[in-house]
């Protein structure tokens, strides 16, 4: 694809292969409002030969009237033979051919999937996700889309003929963007444990019916699941040691156990951080939570989508439901020795389909915000 | 204000009078994403002197990066000076002052309060909602903001200095759209009574805390309220009337039962309308019901927010969530003498805020859907 | 069995077929807690060999601790050989085997499926759930257990050697007790249509998971289903012919439209009763509400389950939950002509599990609120 | 009071004060189904001289059938004089008066309140708390109602002619009961900070209506509040030292997070516990969580009330729901560092009127059981 062809015609195609998940249906959600996306082109091997609103009676008539999609739901090799981009909604482990196919006619690929997001760390992928890679070559080039950490080297791809972007996972966003700033900065200390503590909501779990997110079965209650064992935690671990070689640091050993709550949206991570000792503090701790709030907030201070809250908030769900926003409370414990932040962020939006919408947009020169201005919506 | 230039500038302000409840709240909202609004003006009784996100956080850094409000609360009267049109979300009975005022200004005022939902019908005004009119005249003279019915009365105000627009009731919107047709084109008996059943979420009720919205005594249960004595009947009954006098008829007598359910927003309201004898059926229930549903499509086909569900499907409110829709399907009863219509809509958005948005749309000749384009989020 | 052991001995065994089901779990709840049973026996086609606690984690060390199981889920056949009445929980259309085996064994059988529920109108039965009668002449001498309506009758088979008891949909429960006293008294006109309006908590839905039950899918929304159509119509109109009858009357035509709302448990029923032109009022209305309430108070003034509420009040599902209570309030519509009547019970109590303990009670003539005395939870 | 006679009569009154907060709702709930008390006898300031099912009316008709209370809402004074134990609920700080008066009156007195849960730790409690002690000499005698670490002093206080038994906060409950046997069994090393970090129901806030609790406002969200700031704290790192003792070790410093999510009951709590050098672990990290597992289960191994959870489960908050059970689980971290224990309970039972009653059974020298045995409802 010409990208100097997009930059002046304005528009694109966009391609979503697994269109009818429930990421893919919230990219097509985005995407449906986007202003350089003149056309959607969808796929789905379970509704194969349907339609959207067949799926989802939600989108009757909108494909039509916003005249970008008529919902009809093709074969994943129609998607990559039109798209100008396509995006990939797949479970785990399925995609890596679709990848190599948008690589041989010279498409972008932004992957939603946990496939590319261990570079060339096969070991890493085959212990959690029981596979080892297909196209071993493609996890060379790949970029782990979290544009807060890697906005540069995502927009200089913009130059190459094709990409493939690693859109993070959910719990790794919310959880990444909560400690970066004190671990680029040299707070942590590399000897205690970091916890990651999260809840989410149970779209999470997808659109699958299954015992667990039965509704009798989880309404009005809360479980931890998983503890020790998720396998978003090799993703924040490995990351979490990228941002700390700002600092020339070390990570700490990490500590993540996610949480079901019965909310549809939402990631909520309170994270424990433990401080080197140089930040540690046994007295005046308002005033050391006020110096790290602002450390935070000059870190992030040209991020369009990361909110530091004002001091006596702390981070809520429903304050960024739907939109792309990741809010940020930062406070010390009652000891002096640890950082607690908490951050939330909606994990279909900038927990996946926002965030992959975000990295289109910088791989394609646009406006970082570009179709993901909606104002959260606080029901 | 003179419309020329609006529509030479493309851009407009916009005054919100009571930002701060739900629905004003939910104003902001669709209004910062409105492409013909680049300037919004908030006042608050509440929160005079104060900022918009100070009391939802949810609106944190938004407003002063869309550019179109730094979300400052000043008083009414401020709003009224300044703006090209104004909307009211104030309680009822305590607005019309700034209706007179919007007047003397030549200032548009859509009113979302039920204070100019009775024409000159004051009787029913004070006998339902306990106060006088305050200034009767401004009565005579306001349409009642429903589009699909009023919708050349509401253009038609277009060309005048000023005017009002009585935006609908939330139950009256979802009832009197599911009826329209029937009513319309004369199926509907004036023997029988007309019962609209309706399930409102709890954002209806207002943001302020009460026992009945306090989250334990109101999650995991469902109730009825106000049985026989919710002041949106007359509302219902008068409109009603008027569709019905489009087939030359009398409306029946009519019923309205709300019922309050655990969702945050959303109505959906199942209409038994009693048939007239030529159109009741014995046999062939099936025909019949797809010769209705076919009176509906040709009714509504122009509509841009009237959604006409495939057979086979029911309104469910969250497929028109956060959108302007409202959602219709039609059902025979299996002895063939009552049409049962279900209908669904946001409460916050058709049944207020988006309402408001399309009379203003109307009101100034841009397209009708300018800002209400979002697609419906499933969850 | 010999009625006269057990009620020497205080204690019997109680068998449940089906105990995995939500209704059989919550069988095993409330017998758990039954003064009379000392015994509970299992079975579970699908966990056959297992425990209740792998299914049903909550139900850990207690059936150890109360002695009354092990929670062993054997063999339907293996509950029948050694039970002194056996509960059947099991879906539709599937438990007539069962039934004539108790009947061989001089066993009494209460049955929580449809099954039983039309006594030797086979054709309604087979209309509606698609099946023939297996067992024919089981349908001459079973009853409907609805205890406020046969109570002598079930009463009665204690001096039966073997009994079967058909518990009454949830829904119709629901339905017939707002509505019986209305019957009973000649109050109803049979010229024009009832309508049950009821709204449900997904656990009506049952334990399998499928996509309507999906959290995501039905959390936060609200839709009708089965609109017209749905089998308890048939179960609601027999009996309340058969409850005209006491006035010598005809029911009224009925209409049945059951909703879905996000809550665990409850059924709220709202009935819109056509009333005689001698109940008529055209106003003074407010005494004829009280006329009919006392009315009420007075039909249900020996009912240990049926609570009428003070005027002012409307039934809530919540304030009934996990009992065997059926709240009613009457109100009269502001026309006069309709009765509107507001049911609410426990669809898992006295819409299932509880009622059918209730008919135990009877059958072995137990104090009625046995085993149901709990107090509900108001969350 | 006379214990013989009591114990002879095998019956009681239990006073309730603060019988209309939740808490004392639920203590009405409990006590109602309790054996041993025949009467109940409570007071509200709010409603002083009204019934309790005006305020509740969930408790319709219950009162008179269970024949233990009309519902007749008195004057605390007036149930100290008559009752043979004295529940309070009241709010913090309000109640000293009344222990003084039941101490007077030799009547003994379970508070569910703080004010005695720092035995003579006065500065604690005004730190935390805001307010001095009233009657310092009441706290030198006061027990700290945890059965399961105190429940010899509890039983012995059965001797005394009267006593004060302060009920453990909600929160405490969860977390020490978590952490009980890795204190007491020296596995935890006081070197590193242990994390509590819980997430509630929303019972937890009371009945009193607020912003935060609006149904709109949390509905459908999550979010932690008072970080690093909530009062619990004290009460739960005061324990710890004294469980810690146990093993002649000091507890390590205490980080506690409450979160709010949206349910109506339970208490989920995380706890990451800092193990010593010798128990860690860098491989056969399942062999030394088996190991660890097997000594909480020796533990709790005659407690009634704490079920530890077969391996692969987690606890979840629907499991203990309207139970007094905790549930545990235990898992050790991927590092091998740290103990991670999940522990559930239902905020309103063993956090609150369920173990005030498992105190007044163990000092009436009931069985600990005794009123506790409902069986935990799924939904």
């Amino acid at each position: 694809m010409f990208l100097s062809s997009i930059l002046h015609n304005k528009t694109m195609k966009a391609g979503i292969i697994g269109a009818t998940g429930y990421a893919g249906a919230e990219l097509v959600r985005l995407l449906s409002g986007h202003p350089k996306v003149d056309n959607l082109i969808l796929s789905s091997v379970s509704f194969e030969g349907g339609k959207m609103a067949e799926v989802y009676p939600n989108f009757l008539d909108i494909s039509a009237k916003n005249g970008k999609t008529d919902g009809a739901l093709l074969k994943a090799d129609e998607v990559i033979a039109s798209a100008d981009v396509v995006f990939s909604a797949l479970p785990h482990a399925v995609g890596e051919g679709f990848a190599q196919a948008c690589m041989n006619k010279k498409t972008h690929y932004i992957d939603l999937s946990a496939d590319f997001r261990f570079d060339d760390d096969e070991e890493t992928y085959r212990k959690w996700y029981g596979k080892p890679y297909q196209f071993k070559e493609l996890h060379n080039s790949s970029v782990y889309g979290l544009p807060e950490l890697n906005r540069q080297r995502i927009k200089k791809l913009a130059s190459s003929e094709s990409a493939i972007i690693a859109c993070p996972g959910c719990y790794p966003t919310g959880a990444l963007l909560g400690a970066f700033p004190a671990l680029a900065k040299g707070l942590v200390s590399s000897e205690n444990t970091l916890i990651v503590n999260s809840i989410t909501g149970i779209s999470g779990g997808g659109r699958e019916p299954s015992r667990s997110f039965h509704y009798p079965e989880c309404a009005d209650s809360v479980t931890p699941y998983k503890v020790a064992s998720h396998r978003h935690t090799p993703e924040i671990a490995r990351t979490m040691s990228k941002m700390a070689a700002f600092a020339g640091e070390s990570a700490p050993p990490l500590i993540f156990t996610p949480h079901l709550a019965p909310l549809n949206r939402g990631i909520l991570s309170t994270i424990y951080i433990p401080l080197v000792p140089e930040w540690r503090v046994t007295k005046e701790i308002e005033a050391k939570t006020a110096e790290i709030r602002e450390l935070y907030i000059d870190f992030y201070k040209d991020e369009p989508f990361v909110r530091m809250l004002p001091a006596g908030l702390t981070a809520a769900t429903n304050r960024v439901r739907q939109s792309n926003f990741c809010d940020i409370s930062v406070h010390v414990d009652i000891n002096g020795s640890i950082l607690i932040v908490t951050s939330a962020i909606d994990n279909m939006v900038k927990g996946a389909a926002g965030q992959a919408v975000q990295n289109m947009n910088l791989l394609f020169g646009f406006e970082e915000t570009l179709g993901l201005e909606a104002i959260p919506a606080l029901f």
